[in-house]
């Protein structure tokens, strides 16, 4: 590989100034999000009580193409962008493919993943509008951790509820939000009413991020000046994740090739959407045929296996009705340790590109997942995130393939986050204690049967 | 701070292509390493058992003032330099200093710390002569990590002896070196006769830097084709450590200013020589009057209250007799979560230039530098190592100092880890159950017992 290029790097002006808004250039625009007492579609208005309003107009905006990134959130994603994307010269190498792999490196924002992306505009918006709290949920912390620092950027007190599976394997992920100064709860809580009824009907739930949504939610509507915060799912979440794409598409440039396939790991959306938006344009405007691949747990199976219809986004049903594939509200994942993954709905957008066929999506057993991350940790130096290595094991399979076929397909995966505070996780991994989950049909349908009854 | 660059990165052509030996330049020469058997000053062969040839010579090198870094390990610095230069103005606006604080960020390797710029070189020497197995020492397991991924990449087999209080207080850094493929032992160990004769003597010993080396030196010289590697404390590491301060060098020119001070954290002088020696070289020959300021904690103050003599770099004797400032070689540090500084003596070069008044040192209490870390992850986002915020609590002294005076310093200090595998110690610092420790004048006499019986 000598003399050849391994990393592309962006100049603080080359930084993008607009994020991309594929919902205003997409064939056919979401459906509607449907408000539960009224049935009728959602007006950004509806969200003012929980969402900054700056962040319900990104919401429901579907005309403006691209939309201007505020001058002092650029400021603050200098702090970490542009991130590097890197040729993995090394993976290529120990898989043997003639495949050309490259991955965008979002692990090297403080934080050590994609989610501070969109929590310094949340923050910053919550700021000019006079807001003093934020609250929100996190799965394994990543989110969490980038709301409470970048709350903290902007002076704002925050409080998280964080899943409580994910608070007791990764405790260290709570030290760090407090070492932000944020408060940190595990969910379901005794604190709101919301928890106190999923704790009543079961002691010993092991919390999702749909019940943490319910009471980070019920906290914020209950507070004075105090609004919700979420780190994935949303339109406008996805909305200030095209910084990646956007970046991305300079450095692919840089490198001087365009990807055939753009991979990133799915729990709401938000890292697929940040990378594979603004290259999906060039498909829908451009006649370009770049395959999409979200890769999801297949113990978590929304895409793959769940059902387009509207459901609620969280455990106790205080959203909005959203259109999108589920697998039911109230569906409870198994254990595994990509924790940011363990979410049953997928965003409106990404819901309606998937039925439209834009993009496709493939499911993955965690013990290939972990097998994916220690490999790419051998040959890149890297340790992923259990959820990154979805994305990773997915890039394996594709370069594979291409090693059958001898064709040097170019591949762009998103490494979402890096995996140091989930050491704990490797370790049972290579003790050989980690394990496979499979769900059933029936289970799946059982899950769904709430989110049915809400479409009839 | 509109408008104002905050990081500067260099492209990779610029990544620089010689190591600074600052041996060559010095006005008064270290003192020569003696044999502890012929006391006659070392020759590189009698160094051959235990190191890769090339190293020793670089070791005993003052003549070449700069030394070509191989194209191999050029393209293995490129997975991750240059690193950033940060203008760190979230912490001039907490400490309302007219300061310029400047840090270089070795934080963003994949190992999360400078220790990999040693590492690769000392793993490509030793495939080039033909060994298979390479074994070290590590304290907080940045360095056994930085080794064990460097050995993957040349295919060499890793055995690492680890600090048994570090292997303890951060099991999550031995799950990263077993990632990577490496065998890790809790050190002192049943495993070698030194290790043995150590517990022997008392069996609840909690290792040090100085027992672990002697296990690795006698694993290494008691195993065909295997060669002992090191993180810190000599000649050839700091060599190679000087790509970071040559980077900044560049870098400090894009940003249009020089370093009054440059202050890094001192274990056994690896990062501090490398961010100080390319500066301190204009110092010797081109008369600038930078302030160069060494960081060390006051419970292993090796620098300021250390004696200057001949001494063991090891617990049981294994190494050659080096002239240095030592606490003694049987010192048992205190049980401070900086374990990256745990080590009883400075290098050979250090010490001279110390003695000589190049450079400055400062001891700092355990609780200061949590103090000083947690400032600096709410005001920059990165959670420090807590070896690192050594460095930044010596800065904050010198930036608080520059408030009283109204002085627009300009201060560098090199942030040479994150501490994302310690949240454990940042969470007893939150819940606080962190406590300083002191040590006395007698028990520094005692403990130098040993060495001085050596210099009779």
């Amino acid at each position: 590989m000598s003399n050849k290029t391994k990393r592309f790097i962006l100049s603080e002006e080359e930084i993008p100034h607009y994020w991309y808004n594929i919902q205003a250039e997409m064939p056919n625009k979401p459906l509607p999000p449907i408000h539960p007492a009224t049935k009728q579609p959602l007006k950004p208005e509806d969200l003012y009580p929980i969402f900054a309003e700056e962040l319900c107009r990104q919401e429901l905006n579907q005309t403006d193409a691209w939309i201007e990134i505020p001058e002092e959130v650029r400021e603050m994603y200098k702090y970490y962008r542009s991130t590097p994307l890197v040729r993995a010269y090394g993976l290529e190498q120990a898989l043997g493919t003639p495949a050309h792999i490259y991955f965008k490196n979002e692990s090297v924002s403080p934080m050590g993943s994609h989610k501070l992306n969109s929590a310094i505009p949340q923050a910053y918006y919550c700021k000019k509008e006079g807001v003093t709290n934020v609250t929100t949920e996190t799965g394994a912390g990543q989110w969490g951790a980038a709301l409470s620092y970048a709350a903290r950027l902007f002076g704002l007190e925050a409080a998280v509820y964080q899943v409580k599976i994910s608070y007791e394997q990764k405790p260290y992920r709570r030290s760090i939000m407090q070492t932000y100064g944020a408060q940190v709860t595990p969910s379901p809580s005794m604190s709101t009413r919301a928890g106190k009824n999923i704790l009543t009907r079961d002691p010993f739930h092991q919390g999702s991020l749909g019940t943490a949504i319910s009471e980070a939610i019920e906290l914020a509507t209950t507070t004075p000046n105090c609004k919700y915060t979420l780190g994935s799912v949303l339109s406008h979440v996805s909305l200030h994740q095209t910084v990646i794409g956007l970046e991305a598409e300079k450095q692919m440039e840089m490198a001087g090739e365009y990807p055939d396939m753009v991979i990133a790991c799915f729990g709401g959306g938000s890292n697929f959407s940040g990378i594979a938006f603004p290259f999906m344009r060039h498909n829908i405007k451009d006649g370009k045929q770049t395959r999409f691949i979200a890769a999801e747990p297949n113990s978590c199976p929304k895409l793959t296996r769940g059902k387009f219809e509207y459901d609620f986004g969280d455990e106790a049903g205080y959203t909005p009705l959203l259109p999108m594939y589920t697998l039911g509200h109230n569906f409870r994942p198994a254990n595994i340790h990509a924790g940011g993954l363990r979410y049953h709905g997928a965003g409106v957008i990404i819901s309606q590109l998937l039925k439209d066929g834009f993009m496709e999506a493939v499911d993955i057993p965690q013990l290939e997942t972990f097998q994916a991350g220690t490999l790419f940790a051998r040959a890149e130096g890297i340790i992923p995130a259990p959820e990154s290595s979805h994305a990773i094991a997915a890039t394996i399979r594709e370069a594979l393939k291409c090693k059958e076929t001898g064709e040097e397909k170019v591949i762009l995966f998103n490494l979402s986050g890096h995996g140091l505070i989930d050491m704990a996780a490797y370790d049972q991994y290579i003790a050989g204690n980690l394990q496979n989950y499979s769900i059933s049909d029936e289970e799946l349908a059982a899950s769904l049967k709430d989110a049915d009854a809400l479409n009839t």
